[in-house]
């Protein structure tokens, strides 16, 4: 039961794609990541997963049209639709997901964390 | 499926202790609140619920120690627990909770919002 700094939490790594649980709110975990570059084209079956961009620009391509986020601003990927972040420049990210998400959802490769680590 | 932007949809209102709800992930609401002055002791049952301050300055004050929070710092208050915000000045929240979350907690009062807006 201690208040979380989103800023002093990001500043606890460096890593991109690898996000980080730094709260838990009944089956909801909260996440810190940041990513550069492209993600893959996956999606949750059963879950949704909220993207708040707390610093820098991020991108969520769906299959029919491009959602383009800006520091305080929020998107919402439905259970089952498919997704694509991208980022041009270093992004910092709030996700809010049940705590059976994997990142990669559907697909499994060597951007999948299986077990993200608390901070 | 539309985007939020935090500071947009706090602009459309200004009264205080009326959560709107903003976004939803799974059984978990998004809401964002404006707050002045002291809140009513009070518990949830069997939900957590979690404040992140966009603006200004909340105390949530626990029977045990009062919890600070600046801009860009959350806290998560457990399930059970009685706590009670005040907000010297206007404080604009980000909450997160079960959507069976009734604001007032176990109390019932002038102040409960028994089914908060869709903004």
């Amino acid at each position: 039961m201690q208040k979380v700094n989103l800023a002093q939490k990001l500043s606890l790594f460096q890593e991109y794609c690898s996000p980080k649980i730094v709260g838990q709110v009944n089956d909801c975990l909260v996440k810190l990541t940041k990513f550069k570059g492209e993600f893959v084209w996956h999606h949750h079956e059963a879950e949704d997963e909220l993207f708040l961009v707390v610093q820098g620009r991020l991108t969520i391509k769906l299959r029919d049209r491009d959602i383009h986020l800006e520091e305080g601003e929020f998107f919402v990927v439905p259970q089952g639709a498919e997704h694509k972040p991208v980022a041009k420049e270093e992004v910092h990210l709030l996700l809010i997901e049940p705590a059976t998400t994997l990142n990669t959802g559907n697909v499994h490769n060597e951007m999948t964390i299986p077990e993200p680590e608390r901070i």
